[in-house]
């Protein structure tokens, strides 16, 4: 990371199909990086909805398994076009979020919710950002993929009637949330310099000077925004 | 069970619609029955994929799960249909495999595998015998859940790697396939004598005069032939 700030072109726009489109090579790793996301994403959500405390709550979240493995396949598929292969595709990236887990082992069901909804937002915005600078069909196969499937609805629900029977919970659920988002950036910071090809990426989509400062405070902002949506403070 | 032998009506007939058709209340019965199970399933096939020794393993165990939860939205849809409420209908049938899972606890791959195959082959099969006797729509909802998801074949392959590596396997797993049939009749047993509509649901189809033993004797059947073709003794 630079200590300039960096001003970059502006990252809400795409980059222009043509010459500024990375080769197959970079999007095959954005979507290797996605699919073994959605596999870790399935897998937390399944034994989250085993630990649900009604079997309301383990509908809803075992729902939202089910979408993040679908949403594999529609990964899968576009791998699959560029001539990839899947499993050679995820394998880079398998053990990205062990060292997260092993550090934010959530000890109440809410606490459950929010890692899903803290983490997976984190790296949804990470990988929303990359995606920015992919081909067009690549784009929109990650833009399908990471549109909101009523996770946040489902946490903001819980937390709520959760905070009615526990006057401390808002306290203790921003702590968390501050943990876990910290947590979260160091593991997007891991995969930027574990993986070349993405950091030469982002740097085409946020701008070479700073670009991980510029991603970071682009998380930074949109982590604040989530928290907000819980009524908790970032 | 009464200790005489039944030859019963034709058990692969359907009864047919009309008379011999019972109320949506029993229907509602077997579809809570078969959702717990598809949610019961999806849990174990989670938890199974995340246990799985390759990538390859754990992508293909995890479709599994997928399906399951699928499944249960089908199962969910008729369940509307008929005027019931999932959670409420599900619900006398939530505490029903816990006792099997505590008693059959996997200590290796290729244990949890085989434990999906027959207890999962189990179920399906005195599900599918009681759809027989339902209305013509829950019946057809049954068989599209109940059709072939490719478990069998994923187990097959699994078991034959893994007994190349392992001389002692055949004779060990066909040990664990004859004590997870065992569990799961007594599940099959439990479900039974708790719920009367089931009961004479089972008399409707199988016949009332020891319906019981006849269904434990199909069961039986299909079983062997299960256990047939993963290449293991009954």
């Amino acid at each position: 990371m630079t200590s300039l700030p960096s001003p970059g072109p502006t990252v809400d726009s795409p980059v222009p199909a043509g010459d500024g489109v990375p080769d197959s090579g970079t999007a095959l790793a954005v979507l290797g990086m996605a699919a073994y996301g959605e596999l870790a994403e399935f897998t937390r959500l399944a034994a989250d909805s085993d630990h649900a405390p009604t079997l309301a709550g383990r509908l809803a979240v075992s729902r939202l398994a089910r979408i993040a493995r679908e949403r594999l396949d529609l990964i899968a598929a576009r791998i699959e076009e560029l001539g990839g292969e899947l499993e050679a595709t995820m394998a880079p990236f398998a053990g990205v979020l062990v060292e997260f887990d092993e550090r934010t082992e959530p000890s109440t069901w809410w606490e459950r919710l929010v890692k899903g909804y803290v983490g997976y937002g984190v790296s949804d915005d990470f990988a929303r950002t990359l995606a920015q600078g992919l081909d067009e069909r690549t784009r929109e196969v990650m833009l399908e993929v990471l549109a909101d499937d009523g996770h946040a609805a489902l946490v903001i629900d819980a937390i709520a009637e959760e905070a009615v029977n526990d006057p401390t919970l808002s306290a203790r659920s921003a702590l968390w949330g501050r943990r876990l988002f910290g947590e979260a950036l160091a593991v997007v910071q891991g995969v930027i310099v574990d993986h070349p090809e993405i950091q030469r990426l982002l740097e085409g989509v946020v701008g070479e000077e700073g670009a991980q400062q510029t991603l970071f405070a682009r998380l930074t902002a949109e982590h604040s925004r989530r928290m907000d949506r819980l009524g908790l403070a970032a």
